[in-house]
């Protein structure tokens, strides 16, 4: 296979965008990286994008954006993998390139998601609709579950889960395509409204609009468009059941392990040399116990190490979220695994400005649908 | 990139599938192309849906698929390009096997279409929403138009749309899976209920549940599994506009002809050296259209030529859509590109019983999204 890199990036910002519809969205992220870039064609598109049927009732995505971009009859294609749709999108124009079969390819994601739909419903088509929906749980129960369960196994604590946010908070006060740039306190999220017992309002993340894209090329051709290409160093992806009953555990995601376990055997690296991380915290639950599952801290040692700031920019042995995470950058469903590789690009090509890591060479963008059910994980490094 | 090889099938019976859920149908689908092929692991799965959340509440269903066939970790990917979201995951596939990144990899598109939700509507998501749908037209309208410009341009006739029909029942009457296995006649053709001036409803694909999947593994492993194996000449895919008043004519679908032109010089072969072809007949006029952009025929050749039997079983110079089509198989959309290969797959290994075709050796399927605003080609060719 050949070696891949990501040359550009582009994406609008993150939020309420009433007078954008999802073309314009698409259109604005995937000619921004284009521009980005600086390339002259585009061999094939890849469109993450998880539930465009019901939020605006537009499916044939690929088709859509292709007219859109003014770039038929170039191949293009959507994936769906729920919240991960972005991350796989990536991946599947990771193995375009890296097949030989294209040179040059756009991978974006989009979602446009205050149009109107029922949202939590939309959301829940990405649970077992038979066993699981059906008998009402929605995402903020699910993963209330899997707080519970950790609360209770590993002595987690409620402050610990609101330092998730705060942190991101933090970080994405300095991210301009965040949607939420507010500071807020552990205080502030201990009193936010109730949403699924022990997870409050500013423990989810939010309903996005928005859209990310990233140019990949083959490595042996980046060097002609940017000085600083980001190689893709791994991109792996797992699968777990679908449902949470059916696990052995609920503190463990086993898509996240069993994906990560192959990225570090197949790019020969372990969880400490990597230098930043990306991970999906749809709920701050979430991004504490992928933190383990990704072999960043012991299990049950996820909690504390966010509270005393290991996973800071400032000071921290692995800073995580530096984006800002989904909590407070927003959460676009298909739109979100492309906007973690572009943090990674800014981070590993020194353009992250006030979010900036020191000496930041490998990053780690790990992307779940579902509650973990499918799961991606890329991995680059500055060259 | 590797020679893949084509290895085994499986598939549901086409119809009204009522006492099976999609879950059911998708896994009779793979655990029949698993045992027909005799392999003992599956290194990734690809699964074509075009509208899975509208239909039956459920995305995610790479996840889903991979959970309930007991396969996970396994990695598992939904494709969506509308109709032709089948003939997409299996060139994901195609492109996964021949990059090197896997060795066998499980191909399959499903569909539970008559659960409840309104058809028309859900299939109108493969149209433009803000341009087509929002306007009033839905798919036998798009095709109505396309039907009467070839009409007026062409002087293609009521009858040689009603040919279609008839040749493709009279396929299908032989096809075991098929929906509709009756004989009808041009008569009857001409007097169904009129759907869309000129369109009747025996010009129109029925509204269908079904799986189907197959097995694809690098051809040098092929030989381990069967004596049979089909190779992947070549997988082509171009898009055109997602509306038809965009297009500079309706007569001719630019997407067809542009992934035929690719896929014809990367195999380095003409129209005249294909031995039978799958073709997009969603209405009987598509099929027409489709012969003459593939090269079958000269443009405005295509009417005539199936009335006079050329494209026939018996003496046929290039017999089309051999296992019923579309219009007789049935259409479960995201299913229909992998049971067109299943075809070929039949055809060109000798099993397809009263349907052979004679001295079969390179077969050619069409798949198409929309009207035409995708479209996948893929050839395969008996070793």
């Amino acid at each position: 296979m050949k070696e891949v890199a990501v040359i550009g990036f582009g994406m609008t910002k993150f939020g309420e965008l009433w007078n954008k519809s999802i073309k314009d969205i698409f259109v604005e992220a995937s000619l921004g990286a284009i521009d980005n870039a600086g390339v002259d064609h585009i061999d094939s598109i890849y469109v993450g994008a998880m539930s465009s049927g019901i939020f605006v009732g537009q499916e044939h995505l690929g088709a859509v954006m292709s007219d859109y971009l003014g770039m038929n009859p170039v191949p293009s294609t959507r994936v769906e993998s729920a919240c991960a749709s972005g991350g796989i999108s990536f991946r599947q124009a990771y193995l375009d390139v890296a097949s030989g079969n294209s040179e040059i390819v756009l991978a974006a994601g989009v979602e446009k998601m205050n149009d109107g739909a029922d949202v939590t419903a939309a959301l829940a088509t990405a649970a077992d609709q038979e066993y699981e929906v059906y008998n009402g749980v929605t995402f903020p129960g699910l993963y209330a579950m899997i707080a519970n369960a950790h609360m209770h196994e590993y002595k987690t604590t409620r402050k610990q889960l609101a330092a998730v946010a705060v942190k991101n908070h933090s970080n994405g006060a300095n991210n301009p395509n965040a949607q939420f740039r507010n500071i807020i306190t552990v205080d502030q999220v201990l009193n936010s409204t109730l949403v699924a017992d022990p997870l409050r309002l500013l423990d989810c993340s939010p309903v996005t609009d928005g859209g990310a894209a990233v140019i990949l090329c083959s490595m042996d051709i980046a060097k002609k468009f940017t000085d600083t290409p980001v190689k893709v160093v791994v991109s792996t992806q797992a699968s777990d059941t679908i449902s949470l009953y059916e696990r052995e555990t609920f503190t463990t995601l086993k898509a996240v392990s069993k994906a990560a376990e192959k990225a570090y055997k197949q790019a020969n690296l372990k969880p400490e040399n990597v230098d930043l991380a990306e991970l999906h915290d749809c709920f701050t639950i979430s991004e504490i116990v992928v933190s383990e599952d990704l072999g960043f801290f012991e299990k049950g040692c996820g909690g504390p190490a966010v509270e005393e700031g290991k996973t800071s920019i400032e000071g921290g042995e692995i800073p995580i979220n530096t984006s800002g995470g989904l909590k407070s950058k927003g959460h676009p469903v298909g739109a979100t695994g492309i906007a973690q590789i572009i943090e990674l690009y800014e981070q590993l090509t020194g353009q992250a400005g006030k979010r900036q890591v020191k000496n930041a060479h490998i990053g780690l963008a790990q992307n779940m649908g579902g509650s973990g059910a499918s799961c991606t994980i890329n991995i680059l490094e500055a060259v």
